[in-house]
């Protein structure tokens, strides 16, 4: 027995977890990929609670930056941006339930060197942008190719050889009548750039249209806490997920488990604004379903609880709050 | 002459700033209404630029709130809030257009009382919200009626009664491919709470989508600076405006002008941000079109620049920034 | 009879709002100026209630740019900047009462051009700063020297010409223990750079040490909201205020009155905060001391209230929330 | 041969970071805390780099919440919070140094329960406080006294014992001229609640006044990041800290390095401008002292950077982004 078998997935889905259905959306099949989060695109795919799925996803840039003398400035054509797969349609799921989406696994796919980050003008963390409006400068565009290999790494430079610690950077569900640019991580996932969405990890995402619509894209290879650039190392991949469903699992954010903690996770700006919207979820869902007074709740992750910064570049800034499992089944 | 005659409209406008034909969306015309900015939706109407339209509003509850004793929470059904009139689809406008909106009248419509304001839970300035996410327990609900006259004013209580300062909160173009909330102000109008948006002014808006998909909704009797519950003196009313279209005039955010300033206007979380879009669009448009160097337009808005605080309750806050037309043109 | 006799100082203030012992601070008399408001400096000057006072002060930056040719990089030492006059210890100022200083005067003094504005790098609402810290390069520095007369207004250039609408920059009293940089506005005053506090209006300062302990100075010929490069027309001159001393009123915030609007301060970061720190203040003094109900208080700013933007580019942003003084004696 | 050895202490420190002079500041031999950080007390202690100090150290409460029927709101008397222990002189420091402080060992003392955290109206995370100013009702107070062993840990309930991972909640350098209540943390350090600031890392704060003027104080048992309800197991503690001395090194905000990692530390509000500054100082230190070239070093923390928060509940809130040393001496 694994944790896997005492997860809500598990305990809660309608599909109890097992793995059902196999799909597959290759990128020929996907045809044309989606840059909204929303109820308005044809499903490409209908499967049942237990599926199992393997795609292929695009980088970031639709693969477009093929070179370090590229120019992203003259290459990317907002809102054409981070291609998305999808949408996939669930069975039986209605508004007020929650898709379950285990990551099995993601591998890079193509020619190398396969993994791109970039400086793109008026975007990043310690730039100024097009919300946080300066007068100032912009720094160079550059462009940096880098060889992704599964076992030895991302080989950054001579020197540096960073660990391949791959994640989904976007995924979610539709809203329920907006369609919003998947740039943007919110309430029902997207582009929350958030390393812990990692094979290991259960994700759970509101359902708000019928059927769920699940997209994902804009896998990483590695990336630090912010993506401080803006650019992680950004690789096309093929990505296989298993969903589930749970009904009449209500929720306001995303929430994830994997075999350590489990995580609320919440977007926007200020950051303190994503930070309190991860704690509060969390401090409620400790009371609702494991037995802590709200307040207790409270005080007790102002000592064990844990924040993971997703991102600090995009529309809404992502974090992740979490708490051991320990402390919630103890 | 008047100040329209060389109003940016009149001056570079498709219609030079004409009214010519005359259409009418009353609120049977109109039927469903819209809850997003999007390109997803029909147009209910086609016009030409010159076009005067008038079109029936609804209040920001649909008219649904209909006495003090009523409880928001239990009636109002998020997402569908702030109900939109249109798109009016403009004959000629593409992307990298300009829409120009004069509004010309804003009338209470209905029966008296007919303005509404209330407490909503999780909803406003000084409250807890989904976004700035407290622990507190909530404000308790209230609802105001008042009575609204375009000649005597807004009678708060029989002390207090308020001019009739009529602007339209909810205003702008539809996105390229997102469809956003109508609750929502952004780069393309929407929901800015902004009084300067009122009868008397001219507001140009980026087309983003073929035909620029004009949406208009959300009347209010009497704001003050940063809309603090949440919620104005909202009204249904009848209301006109005049549009005329700008070709090759790219506008990255709204822009404004009546007889004394020219205003750029910017959304934004923090709010410093929003400050930061409207002045920095304000500094540029001083450089590009009115012969300043850029840095002695950012000095000179330093001592004479003037922030509104439209609102500061929305996803995200609006402000408009501007300078005296006197200025512009010594 | 004026409304300065119906004012709470005069209603309230130990003097009655009288004005009695005239007193002043020349240059010379201060000798060493102030970079804290801090209770550890000895007071320069004891007065009493009703106490008028007249101070020369510097400008922001003790005069130290004299050309268009200097480089404010090269001149200016941290933190020895924006220097204050005093402190001046009212008699029987105690920790819970509240200090009223009513600006009687302001006028330039020394040889033309008297007024300095500069770029100063890193320093400003529309660059990479210390705190809203970026990679961007630097925008240049720049100084402009402006004649500054009281009557003909602020010559920004041969083309436009400023109104002088001269305030005070800088003004308050001292923490209890603490010692903080004049470039800092807080509960206490300091560095608002809030137009509003300008002749004609009584500001009132929470006195949270022995005697009040007042610090004034940076004076601005000008300013538009929000001080967007962080300089405005600083100038040299002779200022007159006049004290007095309201037992027992204890404030957490300045608050102002002028003929028309009661106001309360706000300082803080990000600019949301300030505005709900002014806001709420405002509504509870509404509650406290002009019989609203505190919820009605709340719905009726939301209708009436306005919002002047002090500054954004100060340690914290300053904004003032107020209200028609019409309404709260209706 | 540990780290140590090859610690930027041991390399640059005056006594290269050798262990020297002992000394002892008992609670009775300090007598009187501080609750500013500034340069107006005198120095409790006279040392030379390399100097090994222990010092007794209260708690945030000095002690005076005894059990849990206490009311901090009674009890506690702002702003005489947060008690310091110092401040120390550090011989031939001076203004554009480096103080470095390593954290040697931290014990409990005092009587069982010797930890305390509580529920403070207006103060924390997801309340309503003195700057996110919000009209909701305030949460209940309540105090917790928990027991701290060193070797069992802190025992949190009849269920959750949480492992014993001791910090010193507030350290750092006087400013220049400024003092500072001990609640902020800021460029000097102070109140940066910062799990890192731990036994096993060295500390390095700039000096901004003549012999440092170290303080110290506020030592917690275990926090969770951001402190979240403003209150982590605060317990009262026998510290001890070695200090060396860094001529020359001239930092703008504090840095920390351990066996495995470089870390700058920032804050700021909001708490992006918080991970702002502490990544630019990182990135400014790659390029400065470790080769890369600075857009380089910001692509790679893009890849490889951490952020730990510290506090999102003091008057500034605190984040660390660090490194792996691995990365910078490759």
């Amino acid at each position: 027995m694994t944790w896997l078998d005492t997860s809500i997935m598990a305990r809660r889905g309608v599909a109890g977890g097992e793995q059902r259905d196999r799909h597959t959306i290759t990128e020929a099949e996907q045809g044309t990929y989606h840059y909204v989060y929303g109820p308005y695109a044809a499903p490409k795919l209908m499967v049942k609670p237990g599926a199992v799925i393997t795609v292929e996803t695009h980088d970031a840039f639709e693969g477009k930056i093929k070179s370090e003398s590229d120019k992203p400035s003259e290459i990317l054509n907002f809102p054409y941006l981070n291609p998305q797969n999808g949408p996939i349609h669930v069975e039986g799921a209605e508004k007020g339930d929650a898709l379950a989406v285990r990551i099995l696994e993601i591998r890079p796919r193509g020619p190398q060197p396969v993994g791109t980050t970039c400086l793109i003008p008026e975007f990043g963390g310690l730039v100024s942008t097009a919300n946080t409006a300066m007068l100032n400068p912009p720094l160079p565009e550059r462009v940096r190719k880098v060889e992704v290999d599964p076992v030895t790494g991302v080989k950054w430079s001579d020197r540096i050889t960073l660990p391949y610690e791959p994640f989904i950077g976007t995924l979610g569900t539709s809203p329920e009548i907006e369609a919003i640019t998947s740039l943007q991580p919110d309430y029902y996932g997207g582009n929350m750039d958030l390393p812990d969405v990692a094979p290991g990890a259960i994700v759970y995402f509101p359902v708000n249209a019928p059927g769920a619509l699940l997209y994902l894209g804009d896998c990483h290879a590695a990336q630090g806490d912010g993506e401080l650039c803006g650019v992680a190392i950004e690789h096309p991949t093929t990505t296989t997920v298993q969903v589930d469903l749970i009904k009449g699992w209500t929720l306001a954010w995303p929430r994830l488990e994997n075999e350590t903690v489990m995580m609320t996770i919440g977007s926007g700006r200020p950051l303190e604004d994503a930070c309190r919207i991860a704690y509060r979820e969390l401090t409620r869902w400790m009371a609702s379903d494991y037995g802590f007074d709200e307040l207790d709740a409270y005080m007790l992750l102002t000592q064990a609880g844990r924040v993971r910064l997703g991102n600090m570049v995009d529309p809404k800034y992502t974090v992740g709050a979490s708490i051991l499992k320990r402390y919630l089944t103890a």
